[in-house]
């Protein structure tokens, strides 16, 4: 596809959309009124200590560099490489491939270190957590590895597939509530009776610390890097990964990217503190960046970060990236850990045109059932897949018409559909509904012309959705 | 479409079902024995003194002659012509146009003359009925004309447009139960309450009387008539029209028909008495013929009927038959009302070969919708709808191929739908299940042999299903 | 059905389209130009010296009666009833129901008056004529009884169904050409060279008196009939039966309707004579009327028809007429039969309120697969049939909802149909096509806004193409 | 997914299928006879001396370790790690990742060792080949590096994807032919017009030789490698990685695999030399792994390579190999690339359990369309994706109980369509063709078990095809 015309599209974006300025969330922690306060957070037996709202614990540059050495045996060290697509993004580009982790995303950095820290009596009692996700896989695989048990408390309505895979890295794995603070809830009442450990998937510090690791290792391969786009969902990752970045090159800039459709950093910018986010918790048409899908970021996180800029990215975007990643890097990576290249992809990053730029790729972690819904949806966004109704006779004949002009012009006809209803007052014409497949926009913009051609105003091209 | 191949067709039917001795039941009545009774029958205030299994009417030749006169004012004088299929079923054939009347079926004829019999006392207070169909409609039809309070107790199951149709006439329409012995007991109930006469739809001696009208009709427009060919489902119509013309003319041979899936009357010939047919109950897979449907057959139409031969029809000549008339006729009747032409179709009756036939098309009140099912299935049965399966390319093309073969065989596609799981081994290749409008059974054989000189064992042809 | 909502319907209608003024065409018949001569009016050789438009023959009352005593042996004397649509109409509405000839129209009795009146000279060699359709058949069925040869040339396209029933009929059936006027051009051929006798379908003498004597015989059936709605094509049963009607009822008032997708007769009133009208001749999108679909208007008919107003009806309407006379008639009548009533259906006939009207239902020779189409079609007009767009969860339970809630309403559904295309941005959502039955056009509504109260915008619903 | 299930599924394929015997081919190489020549092997003129079936040459293992010091800055050295697949399969399974080339797969190795071997008049002049694939982009991509002019012949049915590809990679791409023995006479022509060097894609010895290469790491990586699986098309690879490893480690095991759909080396070994294979040919029914349908494998491949065991796969493991490797390593590897994992998943390969074994995952190249449907394809080979057909009643309600029970089941509906046709003679029933997404083949049984147990015999489970 032409990326002439990912650009034409992309300014169309970025002037519809709000540019956001440079935030630095640092120096404004504001302090917590009890009103503000929700779920599990008002509760004094369900108050996590290191994740505290009214004392925030700012993770340095130099905790990062203790942990790295610390974690260094239990983790993959990942590769960053310059990619192809730089020519077609016109920035020096490398993707630091995270999704190579054992348990496929950057949780098994900080999950490991955690755990290193345990005293002894801890390692013995075990730890608890809540995750639906990459957290409880990490957390199942380190624990595993250090003979530490760990409990992981999921909702029930968590994948089939992570509760396997939890238990198959011999995880404790309880299943409890629908939501994921009823299953925090029922965790803390563990912790509670049974004297554990909870540690928390993106605020507690360690986790932090650990997941800046993958900062260093950035610096280390790309020593001259100019930006770093990091993926924000709880925060954890770019917490981590910008004190450490930060302390030793402090004019690398951070960039932090969330969808749109889940802005809960911008929530958190926009009333100086963490609170939950609406647009987050109305889960009706989620984001396929649901790595990301956090309701309130950690107290810690967004007192640790230092973001030069933070960016909400249109959820049309995600889509294209996951595709780009499958063709162009032979990389599975899944809605959150792509989300960078689409910020790239979007046009809202004019600045990095010329300049060196690290993308964190996160995670891997998508289901093939999803991933083929994906790659449908990203071929839509690339004009590769394209929807159209006519009208054609609905005697012998009337739709071999159709369909060779669809063949004559090289495009697949992926499904069709017969449609008598709709034109009700011509009996001897139907509506057909026809989903083809296009090698490229120009293609589907060729094919477009001839069957306006020859059916005029009875063609109706779907026209993408603008999210 | 060619006959032969319909007789053809017939005579494979008629090698598989027994073909059924001569009948004649009056002689033989059964004595009732208590624990056979069912629903209603059993309980004293559930019973009606007219229809009553223990000591059931005989209605004569002479009570339909009688009747002829009493309602001649209040009735249609339906045509009973030759039809232009004598040819193709090689019989002089008339129909009776039953579906004529004013509701749309012979039920006026009954309705008019039970109401015209009541006494001044009754007309005032009037009467209570139970009925999902046709009889509901004529007697709010009559009642209404007449001025005497039709009181019609419906399941709520009952088709909206029925219930709206009875109303419109004047009825006082009743939902009450989810069956048709749930309302009944209703009826029965309000009966006591209210000393209203019940009127049965298909056992009132009126009622059988009143239809009987029609055989005498027919004797007077096709004197000379060797066969009269009748549906059954309570058994009214038969009873009244074989009681008027065996009293006129006895060597005219009755034949009753039913169909295959509601064989209420065998049932009761193999009992020797009306008892509930258990394949009628089990509704689940109900036959088009559903004016038909009635569990157990009346105890005086049983007593009254004197029938030459009875016919259970196989369904599926029941949607060829009403396609004919709508085609041939341009009619439209029920399933119920074209199941003596389903019966002449089936090639059961080779007996009137030849022989001047009359067949009763008792009513016509089919829906719209019901109708455009029935086109359908019609044509799928005389080979003018076809589907089929077959492998093509999945490639720009593969689908042209086929539908190019379809259009230069002058074959309409209907519907086409693509299965890319079944074929699951074969990336490149789809399947491709569509629905074909053929001219004949013949045509659709050389579609099918040029789809096959093209896909070969990839293609495969939807059988008929076998009933 | 409300008819409110027809009515309604109606007046929309009514204020869209330009009311015709009062229009008596005898007295005002132009001189021909050369040049607006076309096809084989031009050619000498092509000449019909029976329908000649420097010469047109007016027919009289007078040839009507001398017609009808003529054929009376050979025609069904069809009948005309009141009709249970008087009320909802409100007129004293008869149908004519011609459709119940032998061979399924009117144009039996032209075609019989046409034979008996050659001379014993001409019925030996017989007559050649043109036509695809009705006329095709009643001649070849006349000739048959008559013992008269008769050669139909039809054009390629024509139905095989109709190619057959002239065979059957004993017919001899030439296919020439792709179009009606390359088979015409060919018959005259073969009349020059076999000297034979041709005759026009629409526009020979004999023909227009014999199909007048329908009009005859609604004055004897109604003889203070207040309106007669006649359908015109070609013009020849509009002008038999106004020539018959006004001469013995001369306030009578004759209501002429054709369909407005082939309106010959307004683009022969607007031009002072018969040409040839190029909406009927562009077929690309045809009339379910076909049987009207007559380029140019016969020059005897337009010279003898004394028509009091003139209507071209929206196409719409005819489905719903063809559907209303399936449902309320029982009768199969083809689109060009049923278009007077669509006219009343259509609001367009406020004068006919309160008043005695009978129509003409011309022919039923409707195939069943079109008449599938066009129940379809009508339930669609009558808001029976519905189809909608809505965006569901694609994750387990997702379609269960919408499904429960159309089980909920008691709609049932007939199609439905996954897209995942059109909604590209929303993974976890998918697009619904989904068509369903319902009761009438108050409970669609309900449905509609039961759905739209769970999904709000994300419902789509196909409002009905006005045309 | 169960792996049981896998085994018993490998082990039903094992009894099935003639285990193949030891096979080393080197020794028994024979004589040409000219008749069975084919295409340009016959035309003296298209000679390619440097694959000459007469003087085949043997590529040593000295050849490889001379080429790896060469290309070494060059050629991306690319990982050999341990999976997590490892435990599944009951071996020390390792993946040496070569579709991370730059191009996607291990071609750059040999195309750019052949570059680097010209003479320095050659690399001026330039060098011509023909691909339809992989090695027109290593020699598209080597030669822009080193400023070699290459052009590639490529037939016109190249996907447009890989002719873009080429061209931006600077290589001179002509189009030319239909297939590609046309494609290659061309390239023949142009060497011999221009004095160009022709480099066989897959039987050059330098690229045999560069291909060699990968092997060397794999021993370096895993010195104690019991067995290496290679995929097999014409045989470059497996030549060459076997001349090397052999050399260096006469005990590892060499095991070819080809697709049982393009079996060509079977082939050769059946007739003792390279001769177009006949199924390979017939390209109706493509293989997945199209990178490997080679007709005839190379001279020098087979004079070389040392192969302890030649498997030929079934199809319907390959989709599910890339699905697992989607899924499992977050990698996209086109179906050539995941032959070796098919062969594991196959069951055919018992001698493995217990031991070390590194599989190539040679290339990446898969378009995100042909994902999309392998991702499917693997799915129902799986148990994840499921069809069915089934009959419910077509009253509102009727889908709705099935709907629901698949809700309840948590199986996602993802395809629904309505066959009211093939089962003709129940009118109120419809047929109902649903494709369902469950969680695996356990879950997957289920949901059969409960529609099974609501339906009975009226469900029809597809049954996966066996190839």
């Amino acid at each position: 596809m032409s990326d002439t015309t990912v650009f034409q599209e992309a300014r169309r974006y970025r002037d519809r959309l709000m540019s956001r300025p440079w935030i630095f969330p640092e120096s404004s922690l504001p302090t917590s009124t009890s009103e503000e306060n929700t779920d599990t957070d008002a509760d004094p037996t369900m108050k996590d200590p290191y994740c505290d709202g009214d004392n925030p614990i700012v993770v340095t540059g130099n905790d990062v560099l203790v942990a790295k050495d610390k974690i260094a045996g239990g983790i993959v060290r990942t590769p960053c490489r310059r990619t192809r697509m730089s020519e077609a993004l016109r920035c020096e580009l490398y993707f630091k491939k995270e999704y190579m982790q054992y348990t496929g995303s950057f949780k098994d950095r900080g999950a490991f270190l955690a755990l290193l820290n345990l005293s002894e009596e801890q390692k013995k009692r075990g730890v608890v957590t809540t995750s639906a996700g990459n957290h409880a896989q990490a957390m199942a695989f380190q624990g595993g590895k250090l003979g530490i048990p760990v409990t992981v408390v999921m909702p029930k309505t968590a994948p089939l597939v992570k509760v396997t895979s939890c238990r198959d890295l011999k995880a404790g794995v309880i299943l409890h509530g629908m939501r994921f603070d009823e299953a925090k809830a029922h965790a803390m009442k563990l912790r509670n009776e049974r004297d554990l450990l909870y540690i928390d998937g993106y605020d507690h510090p360690d986790i932090l610390a650990g997941q800046g690791t993958a900062g260093l290792e950035i610096l280390e391969d790309i020593p001259d890097v100019d930006y770093i786009i990091v993926p924000v969902g709880g925060g954890g990752l770019i917490a981590g990964v910008s004190a450490a970045v930060k302390h030793l090159s402090p004019n690398v800039q951070i960039i932090g990217v969330e969808s749109d459709r889940c802005p809960s950093w911008h929530t958190a910018m926009e009333n100086g503190r963490p609170i939950p986010c609406r647009q987050t918790q109305s889960g009706a048409k989620q984001s396929i960046a649901d790595g990301l899908n956090v309701v309130r970021v950690g107290f810690n996180s967004f007192a640790t970060a230092k973001i030069d800029r933070m960016l909400a990215v249109p959820e049309k975007f995600i889509s294209t990236a996951i595709l780009r990643l499958l063709e162009g890097e032979k990389s599975v990576v899944e809605g959150a850990g792509a989300i960078g290249l689409a910020a790239l992809l979007s046009g809202m990053l004019p600045e990095v045109i010329g300049k060196k730029v690290v993308c964190i790729l996160c995670g891997g972690n998508i289901d093939a059932t999803v991933l083929g819904l994906v790659i449908d949806r990203g071929l839509v966004q690339e004009g590769r897949l394209c929807r159209f109704m006519v009208v054609v006779s609905d005697r012998p004949g009337g739709l071999a018409r159709l369909v060779n002009i669809l063949a004559h012009m090289a495009a697949s006809v992926k499904d069709i559909g017969h449609d008598r209803i709709s034109l009700s007052s011509y009996v001897y014409m139907t509506g057909i509904a026809c989903t083809i497949e296009t090698k490229n926009r120009a293609h589907a913009g060729e094919v477009r012309t001839k069957l306006f051609e020859a059916y005029g105003e009875d063609l109706k091209w779907q026209e993408e959705d603008d999210d």
